[in-house]
């Protein structure tokens, strides 16, 4: 089993993932702008994954490009990575059609909070073997933002408690940390 | 990230998208002819759709096959595109169900609008690296099929309050005008 | 624009045409047998289109590995074909779920035939470069089966009005008739 | 025809009927726990099916990996296989939906049976032009997970008419049988 095939097939599933989602609108019924507002906290949850998946993806790919043997660990690894994100569109859909209510943006934060643990297992077992004076280790150093980012989200899911506005403030401001793209495995793979 | 992994997944995303469109028909209750004539809208909207969605893909190979390096930036921007290009499966099937009622049909026009802007963003940045000399973009001269096409769009966006029909036939019209394969990029890259 | 890339994205249609209609077979609501009865109809269409879908397929690749430039041309031509071949899970969802009335049925062979012209337009552009002495079209020779798959589709169609049961028959046989894989072609590539 | 090509059109199908299981799970019209609680049969289908597809994907690389010249016969046995795999999104959102009833129930073993026959025969036909003497073979050696599983399958869909939970537990015990990598090939790919 090549590196290659593992990401062609995780391809797959995350464009069918991202793409999915937006059968999470129903054609509204009407045709004027009432029946269209309703579906503005959908749309909102859409763009949210959306850049999630994005990420996912992007991270993804560099994460598996230093992978040079994939054992039976990181294909299942892998598999379970993928199982989190491909419950996405039906949280990111529950919790628009259901207007930000309390139990939809907690289980919205909880899939996320798995989907990062996932990725946290399948990272470490594709760096491991690398060694400690492996270039891409190093460059990921103590990796802040993979161990905050499940922090963030387990705060996120207390405070629907509390008000959602802010879990959704939360979930948005964690994408935004990491929209700015891993550029630690770059940098170290261009020298 | 090399161009080929980002080809192979916006294939993938505009393969899912062209083929959920066909989702929209739900199946008619009835089986004569009258059961299915209230389809012809969908049907139209189906094959408009098809057709932008095809001319995306062939002038995004056309684009990509002259990346050499993927920048974040590019990555983000291309995901900008796929973004607007996942929302056309919606308006196509809203427009078609309302019997291209004004606030659809305005609504196609504007994902058509972002999804031109957002072309416009990702052709600005893959090839700006590439210097005026570049053969590639002198063959793409001032664009004028890039840039009138948007102005198009708004102006069928204010038809809409006027007449729907208009508005279609603009949309139509942008359609064919692209349909001749952007061969600009293509005469070049065989000389 | 090589072969390669338009059989890539043709795959990733095809494979979504063939498992988008098993959403047609909607879950019964009921948990015994008199529930699962109904779907019947449903079933024995998805086979018939699975093995149609299948065998669009298996040429598809045949005809493609023998294309060696990539016009615009053959590229409409191709999504042409994915057009026709979209609308499958449609009229194979509604043949199914009106039990066989006469218009699905009839409009089930409409598609198949459209398909098979489609499918006859791009073969003519990929082969009619390659010169009479190529050894591909001599293989492929008078191509009966292409011609009489069409033929064979409008007399289904007709029979629609008389009986749908022969109607279904025609559509098996000629889908039996291209089960065995199309070793015209391969036999020549071997050699 | 080479075996990457049919690799990658299989990856695209399972990419998609492992994702489209999801669509099964409706969103909740309430936004409460009560109105979570009836899902719970439903998503522990998707987890068992999940499973099933990974390990059917896992497998099916391994094998086709071997396969040098792609025969009519092998390319049909794998669209059989295929066949197969993509109503196990149907049986899945029954399953679930009714609440692991026995109809549902013993279907969804009839699917994982003819699953298994459809993948053996596959394997025979790939395996059996490589002689005797093939390392792969020795390796398969009796094969006894793949002639053991239909087999429990079978008592499986005997057991759903005393109690389903024995059938359900029987389906994931062969599930986590398979879980464990097909080493077999794998080590003797390696020497």
């Amino acid at each position: 089993m090549n590196a290659a095939r593992l990401e062609a097939f995780s391809d797959g599933v995350i464009a069918i993932v991202i793409t999915i989602m937006v059968l999470e609108f129903k054609t509204p019924h009407g045709d004027d702008l009432k029946s269209l507002i309703p579906l503005a906290p959908a749309f909102l949850s859409y763009v949210l994954s959306f850049i999630y998946v994005g990420i996912y993806w992007n991270n993804h790919h560099h994460l598996m490009h230093t992978c040079k043997t994939v054992t039976g660990a990181i294909l299942w690894a892998n598999l379970h990575l993928l199982f989190w994100l491909s419950l996405i569109p039906f949280t990111t859909g529950w919790m628009g059609e259901s207007h930000f209510a309390v139990l939809p943006t907690g289980l919205y934060g909880f899939i996320l909070f798995m989907a990062a643990i996932a990725y946290g297992i399948l990272q470490y077992l594709v760096l491991s073997p690398q060694g400690k004076e492996s270039p891409v280790r190093q460059s990921i150093g103590n990796d802040w933002k993979g161990k905050l980012s499940p922090l963030f989200y387990l705060i996120a899911i207390l405070c629907t408690g509390w008000h959602e506005s802010i879990s959704i403030s939360i979930y948005a401001a964690v994408a935004l940390l990491w929209l700015i793209p891993d550029r630690r495995i770059e940098k170290v793979l261009d020298n």
